[in-house]
C-alpha cells in the first residue's frame, strides 16, 4: 500500500472560504487515493460545507481552531496571538510531523511569516522563497522569489537558484531546467549591484544549467525555466503579468464589441478565444510553494476556487513523493 | 511669427536608419511649420534619403558626422571617443544652445551618458530620468524612472515625481497628475527599504497629488498617472508590457486558428483587432524623455519607424512651448 500524503487545508482562508476550500479538497481525495486531508477552521462550518458531497471518509478530518487570521493583520501579531487560528494550527501540525504540507489561500503575510517562525527553514537555508509558476507561450515557468524577502542578498539568490531548478526538475518535470537572473540587460556587466554581484556566483555554481541574464520582454516567451529575481522585483512581475492581461483582454472584447461585423466574428471566435486565455492564466496552476521550510507549505491566490485548491493539494503530492527537502538539503 | 523649435534628429541611430529616420524627420516638418530639423550624420546617407521627399528645405538641414555609435558599445568610452558621432555632434548642439532638443533611437546607454556628460542636468537636480509613456486602459501613465539609474535613493525619487508631475500636466495635458510609487503592497508600511524611505517623502511634497502605493496589477487599469519607481523595477515593467502583450496576442490568434468556426470569426473581427491593439502598444506615443537636462533629449525605441520618429520630434514642440524645462526649476 501507498504512503498517504496527509495535505492541512486552510478552510478559513481567502475569498472563497469555506465553500470553495471544501470542495477542492474534496475533489483532491476523490481524484487521487494517495491523499489525506486535514481541514483546519471552525468545525460546524467545515461540517455544513463537506455534507454537500460524496467522498472517502477515511480521508478527511477536520481539525478545529477556533480563529481567522484576517488578511489586514500585522503578520508577525497575527502569527504569535492567535494560537487558536486555522494558520496557526496548521502549521503546526505540519512542525510535528502529523502532516506534510500545508495549503491557505489566507493572508500572505501571515503565511510567509508562519512559514519561518511556526514550521521553521531547513538548516542551511537563510530565506524561505515564494515560488509561483507563471505562464509562458509553450509552458510555465517558475518565478523565484515572489514576496516573501524583499532587500534579498546575492547568497539568497543563489539558494534561490538551487532550489528552483530542484522544484522545476522534480515536481514540474523539466529536464535540466534552465535558470535566468531577472536583468535589464543581457549582458554581464549591465544590472544593479545586486545582480551584478549574484551573477559570478551563479557562473560558478556547478549544480544548476545558468543561461545568464533575462530581460522581462522575454520572460512571457519561455527563454528560462527557473526566474530569479529578488522578492520586490518577482511581485512586480507576477502583478503585472495579471495586470497586463487583464485589461488587453477587456480591451480586445471591448475592440470586438465596436462594429456589427465584429460582433458576428466574437460569437464565433469565443470558445477558441476562452481557452486560449485560459492556458495564460497564472491562477490555474495552484499555489506557489514557500521553498526551504521543514515541510512544505503551499500559498494560494487569495481569490483561489476549488479547481485551484485541488491542484494546490494535488501539487503536495509529488512534492513529498520526489522527496523535494532531502533533494534541497543535499544542494545546500 | 512663432519660433521655431529645432529639434537635431540622430540620422543613424536604431535599427532602420537611415529610411525611417529621415522619413519620420520629413513627416514632421511636413506636419507642422513651427519645427527645424537638423539631421546628423554620414552626409551622403542622409542626402540619398531626403531626395525620395518633397519638403520644405529652409526647414531642413544636415549636419555631417562621421562615425556612428553602436548598441553593443560601451556607452561611456564611446561618448569619449566618437566626438565626431551622430550622437556627440547633437548632443553637443543642445549643449551649445544651437538647437532645443535631440531626438534618437540609437544605444540607450549612449543617449544616457551623452544625455549627462555632454547636455548636463539643469541645476538641483541629481539625476536625469528616462520616462516613457505607457498605455493603459483608458489612455497613458508616466513610467519614470525606466533605465537611466538604478540602485536611486530616495532624495532622486522624489525628484522623479516632481518632474514627472510637470511633464504629464504640461506635455500630456493631464491636470493635476496622481502620483504612485510602485510596491508590493497598499500600505504605507509595505515594500522594500527605498520606498519605505521615499514614501513619507513624497506624502509632504505639497506641490504634487500623491495618492500612495500602486501595486503593479494596477498599473495597466490606470490607477495612476506618473508612476514612480527606481529604474531597475521600471525598466522590468516597461519590458514586461511589451512581452505579456506579445505573448498574449501570440496566443490569441494562435487560438483563433484552431477551429474552421474560429477562423472565419478570426477574419470578420481581425481589423477591430488590429485597431484595439495598436491603442495598446507602447510604441506609438513617440520617445521617452529623459528629463532634467539642460535642454531636451528624448529617446525612441531601437525599432523606431517614421511615425515614432516624427512622434518623438512633435512631442520636443509641446516641451519647448510649454516651458517644461523652466517649471521643473522652479519645483527644485
Amino acid at each position: 500500500m501507498q504512503d498517504l500524503v496527509k495535505v492541512v487545508v486552510d478552510a478559513m482562508g481567502g475569498d472563497n472560504a469555506p465553500e470553495e476550500i471544501v470542495k477542492g479538497a474534496v475533489e483532491a481525495v476523490n481524484r487521487q487515493e494517495d491523499i489525506f486531508v486535514y481541514l483546519t477552521g471552525r468545525k460546524a462550518d467545515i461540517e455544513g460545507e463537506l455534507r454537500k458531497y460524496t467522498f472517502p471518509k477515511e480521508r478527511v478530518e477536520i481539525v478545529h481552531a477556533e480563529e481567522v487570521i484576517e488578511t489586514a493583520e500585522p503578520p508577525v501579531m497575527a502569527i504569535r496571538k492567535k494560537k487558536d487560528s486555522s494558520i496557526v494550527v496548521g502549521m503546526n501540525m505540519v512542525k510535528r510531523g502529523e502532516a506534510d504540507a500545508f495549503v491557505s489561500s489566507g493572508s500572505s503575510g501571515a503565511i510567509l511569516v508562519g512559514g519561518q517562525l511556526i514550521v521553521g527553514r531547513i538548516k542551511g537555508i537563510e530565506r524561505p522563497p515564494l515560488a509561483p509558476l507563471i505562464p509562458t507561450k509553450d509552458g510555465v515557468a517558475l518565478l523565484i522569489d515572489c514576496g516573501a524577502n524583499v532587500d534579498a542578498r546575492p547568497s539568497h539568490l543563489v539558494q534561490f537558484a538551487k532550489m528552483g531548478s530542484v522544484y522545476m526538475e522534480h515536481v514540474v518535470g523539466v529536464k535540466n531546467p534552465r535558470v535566468g537572473i531577472v536583468n535589464i540587460g543581457a549582458e554581464e556587466e549591465k544590472g544593479n549591484a545586486l545582480v551584478k554581484e549574484t551573477f559570478p556566483l551563479l557562473k560558478e555554481c556547478g549544480d544548476i544549467n545558468f543561461i545568464g541574464s533575462v530581460e522581462a520582454r522575454d520572460i512571457p516567451a519561455g527563454v528560462c525555466d527557473v526566474i530569479v529575481c529578488e522578492a520586490f522585483v518577482g511581485n512586480v512581475i507576477l502583478k503585472l503579468y495579471e495586470g497586463v492581461g487583464a485589461t488587453l483582454i477587456h480591451k480586445v472584447k471591448e475592440g470586438m464589441l465596436g462594429s456589427l461585423r465584429s460582433k458576428i466574428g466574437a460569437l464565433l471566435v469565443k470558445p477558441a478565444l476562452k481557452e486560449t486565455l485560459k492556458s495564460f492564466d497564472a491562477s490555474q496552476y495552484g499555489g506557489a510553494p514557500l521553498l526551504g521550510l521543514n515541510g512544505l507549505v503551499v500559498k494560494s491566490h487569495g481569490s483561489s476556487k476549488a479547481l485551484e485548491i485541488k491542484n494546490s493539494i494535488v501539487q503536495c503530492v509529488q512534492f513529498k513523493q520526489q522527496k523535494i527537502n532531502e533533494k534541497i538539503k543535499e544542494k545546500m
